[in-house]
């Protein structure tokens, strides 16, 4: 294959739903000439509280179906997949991958001052510690607060952004990472980017708030981009969208996540993958 | 078989999830002499959102597995299931089956002097129209007002009982049906009765609520009696629980429901059956 049709290649993702939807947007406000296939596996969200296996088998699924659809990168924009699964299936194929924890990570450690890190995300990605491996990896001298806030990816997906109720959850939750004075938090959870501005005001305005949504696209860019695979003509970029059970929900969310209406969304089996 | 027999084999409760505890709860507090088998499908949960067809292949492996425990009795304590499948699996199986939404709708055909009735739910049991359906072919003389609550599931699973902000979102959510003079109010979800002191609050006091999970239990007890198939002796009644993904989340929100521990909650391959 010559080097041109590699890059007109389109970039995969998928996550477990529409969460995933926050990095896609980062890569086609980053990347707009790229084209895109987008699979959310909503028939069998969310990932986390699945067990290891499940998670992985699911992944194994994901990926075979992108990889039908010729990509020549893959986003793993779903962080139970990438905490449970991207280590063990990124041995058994032949395209590159990246997840969002370690972009997430690489930013936390660069970012803070004091060596004072915090983490939010689903019970899941909290319980597996995932994040804070990664920046303990990283550099062993930082100390990570992790807590999970599960009410924040329904509040999200109903919409509950500017709302006052949203604002005291959000009080609730953060008050234990306030009273531990983190200069760094990571927004571990794809759906959380939406609250940016609602846990910007909970916490100080001296903690940086880590995007990892936005993190993993700005490494995608720079990898493609060494790698001399970012597609040529910006023009025409298609982005197509797949679920794995009725679209409409998907569809109605993802106008809230993309802030653009997904004209055309498919359902697909992906047990068959 | 003997009569006998008959009576003392357990009634098979089925859920999606957890919700369907509060229906448990309520059987076992009227008939505290049976032996119960529980099956929480937490691994494919939950079923609302999904395709008809989907609910009806989830149902019938549901049901597969408790007629594996030699069950006298099916409880489908489930919206979602109770509303797209139990119509079409019922005519499959040799065994009586009940749902959720009959029991609701008949207690609340019979509660109203208004003709007034609200039903708040999940956006998949509301969209369904199941109990507005279910309610008019009672009566057709009666109004119903459906009204979605997506968020009161997730705040009853992370223990968003008492809070400030689930007041906040229940006033929120239920301001169209205080504006519409209803006098009847369906709690639709096997959550809600969780949150029935804070509905209850909002509501005004002349506004009745009816408990689905408890009419059902309710329903339950007057049938197995009228049949007389209610176990004879009340001593040394077992129950036993089955999930379909790991069971450490469901143990946790168990005790919430239940107002007690589970002490055995076992793990099945539910796309078996």
């Amino acid at each position: 294959m010559s080097a041109e049709d590699l890059r007109n290649r389109p970039i995969g993702i998928f996550d477990s739903g529409v969460g995933g939807l926050t990095v896609a947007s980062e890569v086609m406000r980053l990347l707009p000439g790229e084209h895109i296939v987008y699979f959310g596996d909503v028939g069998r969200s969310p990932y986390g509280g699945r067990s290891k296996e499940t998670i992985i088998a699911f992944t194994r699924q994901d990926i075979n179906f992108l990889l039908e659809h010729n990509v020549k990168y893959i986003i793993a924009a779903c962080n139970s997949a990438s905490a449970a699964a991207l280590e063990t299936v990124m041995k058994e194929y032949d395209i590159d991958m990246l997840g969002v924890i370690e972009p997430g990570a690489r930013a936390a450690v660069g970012y803070t001052r004091n060596n004072r890190v915090g983490i939010i995300g689903t019970k899941a990605t909290i319980a597996s510690d995932a994040y804070a491996e990664a920046i303990q990896r990283r550099n062993s001298q930082v100390k990570v607060f992790s807590l999970a806030c599960p009410l924040f990816v329904p509040l999200v997906e109903e919409g509950y952004i500017e709302k006052e109720a949203t604002s005291m959850i959000a009080r609730d939750y953060l008050k234990t990472l306030i009273d531990v004075d983190i200069d760094t938090l990571v927004l571990g959870c794809t759906h959380y980017p939406l609250l940016k501005a609602v846990i910007g005001k909970v916490m100080s305005e001296a903690v940086c708030l880590v995007d990892s949504a936005e993190e993993t696209a700005r490494e995608v860019a720079a990898v493609l981009s060494l790698k001399n695979m970012l597609r040529p003509s910006g023009d025409n970029a298609t982005r197509k969208f797949y679920v794995s059970d009725v679209p409409d929900w998907f569809s109605q969310v993802a106008h809230q996540f993309m802030g653009r209406n997904i004209s055309s969304i498919t359902r697909v089996d992906i047990t068959r993958y």
